[in-house]
């Protein structure tokens, strides 16, 4: 669908991903005493095969603009944090009641439910934490800042919010692309362009420097879930690692449904353009970023 | 089994209960859009009929520091905003399994699971959202200590590891009164002693204050939690508001099955003089403190 991308991309993407990992392992509390299950389940959801897109895009945003790589990988992690939680719940029964996440059962088929709704729980706090601990960042009011951000994208005004309205029966509404477009912007997109604002934050960037940032992941986010449509189409199993036309089956409507594949894949095209559009202005160093956009248009998964 | 609790502390006690409620009122988003529900379940899990105790110790604590007002309404509301979800997600049937609560049917029963999963998951974001705002301290020091300590009392080191270990079959331990102990001091007594620690910082208090603080909140919680299990066998199902004799049903060991009626007692009033021990060094500053005491142990639901 795009330009293939480059192995020091991938390179650059798998380092990231594995000191994400490692950091989280180091910042999950291990798991001793008689609640020692809970971390276990914690580590079971956060620290499997993720794409680590997230912070992947928080630490290459932050290193554009110069941040210390410290703080972005303690930062980054929080965001991960959120992320691994937020696929916790997704999961259970009684929201998209899923068995495999990534090749792997999920959190409640590994533990039990009770279990999976504590340990996205504690992840979530833990997330909090972490960004407001002085390891993090010397300046509190940078600290106050990402939490907030960091709350906002997470809560009613925004991923939760987005998760709600998929939980909601289908729209019989007159406008069901605003209606999945905003369920999307939330569900999928929030979370995504608060990683791209803390790399930006982190980089001391200016405000015109962070509006370009919002619009390239305005874009990258809402691009990447028409993607996952399309997986949800057109994927095999066995490589996407979970179910497969799940939407259908469960009478969803979703961006292939609504546009068609061809039109969902125009729609696609015109995103990632529009995305690239916004880091014009940062010539060259923004070379990675632009690779994340074909990136995320040819994931298999 | 104690002091009678003044009028004018009940007066005091729903004052405070009523501004709380007001300033979650103000502070959950209005219910809008095709997410509207979410906000609407976030109400009712935390605008009903609480006791409003944790907030109650820190805005008296604070009070006892001299705290400046705003300060602790907001932070206060932030520490039940965690109280309200975990008793959200404490409900689900993965874990109590309880239709009522205050007498009100609980989340997942008046919405549904999914919609209480996503309520708690939304007001504990929120609840970092208000800590971290400037709105509530203009010192971003204060306001990063506040976010940490409520992370760490919410999360798996805290109340979410308590309700683990609350969740695990019953230990066949040899030390069940310790499993027992650690359990309940995680899972209730984390967050009292948050909630007076959150008063402690806002009003400045010197390090061996928030020591004396810390005392008092430890005491208070484990006796709380005693109380509770003695009003789960004593208890009135309508005067309660939930089921009674629930642990004894479930097969779960409490501090009455341990220690038996007389020997909770016992403890309950051995703890309720240590934790006015506490505040000796504070004289008639801490009377309302040490009514708090009186009316835990004296309280019917």
């Amino acid at each position: 669908m795009s330009a293939e991308v480059s192995e020091k991309f991938l390179q650059r993407l798998n380092e990231i991903g594995d000191r994400i990992t490692v950091a989280l392992d180091q910042l999950i509390p291990p798991a001793e005493g008689p609640e020692a299950q809970l971390m276990r389940a914690m580590r079971h959801g956060a620290l499997g095969q993720g794409k680590r897109l997230r912070p992947f895009i928080a630490i290459e945003v932050g290193r554009m603009f110069g941040a210390q790589e410290k703080a972005l990988l303690r930062a980054a992690a929080a965001v991960e944090c959120v992320h691994a939680y937020s696929l916790i719940h997704d999961d259970l029964p009684c929201m998209d009641d899923d068995d495999f996440r990534r090749g792997q059962p999920t959190v409640h088929r590994a533990f039990d439910e009770a279990t999976a709704v504590l340990a996205g729980d504690a992840l979530l706090s833990l997330a909090f934490e972490i960004m407001a601990s002085p390891e993090t960042h010397r300046d509190a009011i940078m600290r106050c800042r990402l939490v907030e951000r960091l709350a906002i994208a997470s809560g009613a005004r925004g991923m939760v919010g987005g998760q709600m309205i998929d939980m909601a029966p289908a729209p019989g509404d007159k406008e069901p692309l605003q209606v999945l477009t905003r369920m999307q912007k939330l569900k999928t997109g929030a979370l995504i362009s608060c990683a791209g604002e803390v790399g930006a934050l982190l980089g001391g960037a200016l405000e015109s420097e962070r509006h370009a940032i919002a619009g390239y992941t305005n874009d990258l986010g809402l691009a990447f879930q028409i993607v996952d449509d399309l997986l949800d189409v057109e994927g095999e199993e066995a490589e996407l690692g979970k179910a497969v036309a799940k939407d259908e089956a469960a009478g969803k409507v979703n961006f292939v449904s609504i546009l068609g594949v061809d039109g969902a894949r125009d729609r696609v095209r015109y995103l990632a353009a529009q995305a690239k559009q916004h880091l014009a202005s940062f010539g060259v160093r923004a070379t990675t970023l632009l690779q994340t956009v074909d990136f995320v248009l040819n994931r298999r998964h």
